[in-house]
């Protein structure tokens, strides 16, 4: 059993969600929350309280992979820098656990788990809830947090099943 | 005596520079160097190099105050994501050894450093190896961030001739 962590990074709220997959690449929920961030003072007191939110979801639930959106292009400058400071104090708090951060593009999340590279952000959400048997409704930050896990949960099992690393799997060096 | 780390975030290289500053606000070389990311395998690998490398200039040269360019615009959404993801990293390593930090606009450090806010960026070069008495031209990353690093001096001086804090002092809440 393989424990990923999905990360959405966003500056005001970043969605994480937790997934297990075992060997025959079968994903089940484990875990899903925001980290608010609006309630910090400052910006630098925002990154504080997404890096210390972070550390303490990995004390607590032992992720072994990481699983995050690759941002190719944003909106504008503004949101664009905005996004990208979320997104490096998202991932220098998983890389100084040591933990593999693995970075999939918005079209290859989409392609994984509705099976179509250009699917709606309603679909995803609406997928991502009937493959781990949620009741609720997800908010989109969660649905896109335990969607790249999935993405990333489907990588490893086919990479496991052809004997390569994920990376490979995925037409990467 | 109060020792400033200034940081020029950079996705490929992060300008670091460190200044010491007396009760009277006179500023005095302490170290520069760059923090050269781009030999990671990837985008997390290169963050890791960020923040340990942070790390480690903290736990060497011990300061207690941080100083980084405040970003209001970058010239694309492409280098502002890369620009954002190397600042929220940075700020994620001095802010989670419970350093305070302060930011700056570019515009602010010309004012504090050349004497007016629309300085050129070799004005601001030649005027902080001026004030540090360094003997060698800096490179680009090296003189801003100790650029920003004597504008926090200043700032903190100021403001301990009026007995306020330095965020008062400049204004800010």
């Amino acid at each position: 059993m393989t424990r990923i962590l999905g990360i959405d990074p966003g500056s005001q709220r970043t969605g994480v969600g937790i997934i297990d997959v075992d060997a025959a690449g079968r994903v089940s929920y484990v875990h899903h929350q925001p980290l608010v961030l609006l309630g910090a003072d400052d910006f630098p007191q925002r990154m504080k309280l997404l890096v210390l939110g972070l550390a303490d979801l990995c004390r607590e639930y032992q992720p072994h992979e990481v699983a995050i959106e690759k941002v190719f292009m944003a909106r504008n400058p503004d949101s664009a820098l905005k996004l990208g400071q979320a997104r490096g104090a998202a991932i220098s708090a998983v890389v100084l656990r040591d933990l593999p951060v693995h970075e999939y593009a918005a079209s290859e999340i989409k392609l994984a788990v509705v099976g179509r590279g250009g699917a709606e952000k309603q679909q995803v959400q609406h997928m991502v809830g009937l493959m781990l048997n949620l009741k609720t409704k997800l908010q989109a930050d969660a649905a896109d947090a335990l969607a790249v896990a999935i993405t990333h949960a489907h990588v490893r099992a086919t990479a496991n099943r052809l004997g390569l690393s994920a990376r490979q799997a995925w037409g990467r060096k």
